[in-house]
């Protein structure tokens, strides 16, 4: 495998384009769409938020009735499509038809995705010139068509990875995303659309996305709030010629896999909403993999913890207490922290052993917390459990981004 | 009974000091002290924090030994006493011991607290002097033993409340909170320590407290993080000479007890870090009233909603979308949500109606979030399960004094 770049080369047989519809007033890209020219294998992972967008129940429906002639995903922003009852639900499928009839395909041959504000109705007017346009515009502009998916994201993410295989064949998996932001007025998304070339049995691409996304998009916090159309789909279109057969070729795509959605996930946080920082959290030592992931979870959400990340301040006493409240069985006498620069870091900086702080150098510390990147790491010292999160910081403009009023 | 009233009058057998000890540099009330004339019947609830500290772990014992013989509460700021091992232990022991000393009672009658920093040790010599002070300044001065507890809180929280029994006899109970905000540098601590001359079987008035915390002190939220050293203790000396006996004495005495610690548990949120505004967070219509209270609990953590309350944005979708993720199964289209200036409004404005926003109009909605202090009403429509918590706005002082490096 080669490593994950931020580019996107040689995905056979897909099409993009990221293309100015006029949901954005100001000129910016807002519409994006892919196009494999051959039937793909699909899969997706969806919010688990209870109130799900009128996408997001097209699309599980979609995926369930036609999970291996998925041609083509449709993406707009500025409109979540959300809270809009049976309307919301239409505007969708025509949303999926119109893109269909462009391309020539079937309706059901295509998935759709909205991001943006919760409660209004899908300007069809503008999403039907979106499509229009995009079908015009096909071609090979990854940039364009991450770009086209932004709401208050700063940057587009895109990203691919080269696999050569044991028989010396080579596929390719790339993929877009943006971010958990908000966009005004309202809550905005996480979304992911993974492509890849190679062919892949179906069941096994959904397994290959859920444990994928497992590792990624589920290990990252900015605010801890979760949308009601978070959506990563995988898309496998088999056009390189290489098809996953052995179990060596499973494994292999598995890693390449989470190596591109983990990156994806990573400059998700990089580009939050205000971020200063970001930060590695692992957890060691809990009873489980679970509860150690309850532990960093609750350190990576906790206002008092992401503040002082902000005014570097190495302020362990907050990730202890937030430890402590995570709703797992600790014993504070057990309890060991690190801070380093990497999770490499050979030579971290422990600032407690035995649940009690060390004569450590304030100024070391501190000198940590100041850097753009930093990794903690908690022992909680009984159990094996394991977990990592990657999570930001809470600024002013954090604040600021979220708290104005809505234009 | 009497409203609850910001003010303690007429509490018998109480006397109190708040004094400036040395453990704040800038001159303010640091330590306080809370003696009964006699021995009081006690009752406690502590922090579910993993990481207790010392204070609260010998509070635990010295209340499971002698819950019927407590004599005096001693509160010193500055040191929270946590994460400081076997020492912490002896010195939250010796503070005890040396109280009891100076008023002359055994060292099992003493409770002690302590809020601010955690992972230092108790200054042992300053916390001697503070006891020193106290006891030769013991009086009525409710308001300045209030101010002797204070950490961030920016002004004191105190409050009483006297009760006419059927019989015709007067009893009092009073109390005094400190808030859940943060201390330079690290975590402050929600403290409650409330008092009544009624006399009260002691198991009654653990169940008392325990209920009447259940309704008050657990209802609010400022940022969601939980402190190590959080508690809240009820002492009753019978100096009255009423004794609760029949079931209507006992019924009245929990709603008196109620209402005080309702009273000082919204002084917190009121007082909270940074807050603008005192929001009222109410759920209807759950599957139980748990299941309510996790969505409450959400819907007041979310620090987008809690953003959007700063920046006076009717943001109901942020509120909806919170209520999702509480990991409770909701039916969308049964939603229905609307705003109030207070919870006896009986014309609120509804903004939501089967799930799907109605055409309100935006300018009342955003006159009322523009207020400092408004409700908030979501029916799930799904069952009969109820609940109300407390809330405040997320606002840039939160982040300046949160992020404030330790100084």
């Amino acid at each position: 495998m080669r490593e994950v770049k931020a580019a996107v080369e040689g995905v056979s047989g897909f099409q993009v384009a990221g293309v100015h519809s006029g949901l954005k007033k100001n000129g910016a890209l807002d519409f994006a769409l892919i196009v494999s020219d051959r039937p793909c294998h699909a899969a997706g992972v969806f919010t688990r938020n209870e109130i799900k967008a009128a996408c997001v129940l097209v699309d599980m429906q979609t995926l369930a009735e036609n999970p291996r002639n998925i041609r083509a995903v449709a993406i707009n922003t500025r409109c979540a499509n959300a809270c809009t009852g049976q309307q919301g639900i239409e505007n969708a499928q025509e949303m999926a038809r119109y893109t269909a009839e462009k391309l020539g395909y079937g309706a059901e041959s295509i998935l759709v995705l909205s991001t943006g504000v919760i409660g209004t109705q899908l300007p069809m007017q503008t999403i039907q010139h979106g499509i229009d346009l995009a079908v015009e515009n096909l071609g090979n502009d990854w940039e364009a068509t991450a770009h086209g998916i932004m709401t208050t994201d700063t940057r587009p993410k895109f990203a691919s990875v080269e696999v050569q295989t044991a028989a010396g064949e080579r596929y390719c998996i790339a993929g877009i995303s943006k971010g958990a932001g908000m966009i005004a007025p309202n809550m905005a998304t996480m979304l992911g659309i993974i492509v890849t070339d190679a062919a892949c049995p179906q069941p096994y691409l959904q397994h290959a996305l859920s444990s994928a996304t497992e590792v990624s998009y589920n290990r990252i916090v900015v605010d801890g709030d979760m949308s009601t159309n978070d959506t990563v789909f995988l898309l496998a279109n088999g056009a390189s010629g290489v098809t996953l057969q052995t179990d060596a070729d499973v494994e292999q795509f598995q890693q390449a896999l989470e190596a591109l959605c983990i990156k994806l996930a990573q400059d998700i946080v990089r580009d939050g909403e205000g971020v200063t920082k970001f930060v590695t959290i692992r957890v060691t030592g809990a009873p489980d993999d679970a509860a150690a992931r309850q532990i960093a979870n609750t350190i990576a959400t906790s206002p008092l913890v992401k503040t002082a990340f902000y005014g570097n301040d190495a302020n362990w006493g907050r990730i202890v207490a937030a430890a402590g409240r995570a709703g797992i069985s600790l014993n504070q006498s057990c309890l060991k922290l690190w801070f380093s620069l990497s999770e490499d870091d050979l030579n971290p900086l422990q600032l407690i052993e035995n649940g009690l702080p060390l004569h450590y150098s304030e100024a070391e510390a501190t000198a940590i917390v100041r850097e753009s990147a930093f990794t903690i790491v908690l022992d909680c010292g009984i159990g094996s459990g394991s977990a990592v999160v990657w999570t930001c910081d809470l600024s002013h403009d954090y604040v600021s981004i979220n708290g104005d009023y809505r234009s």
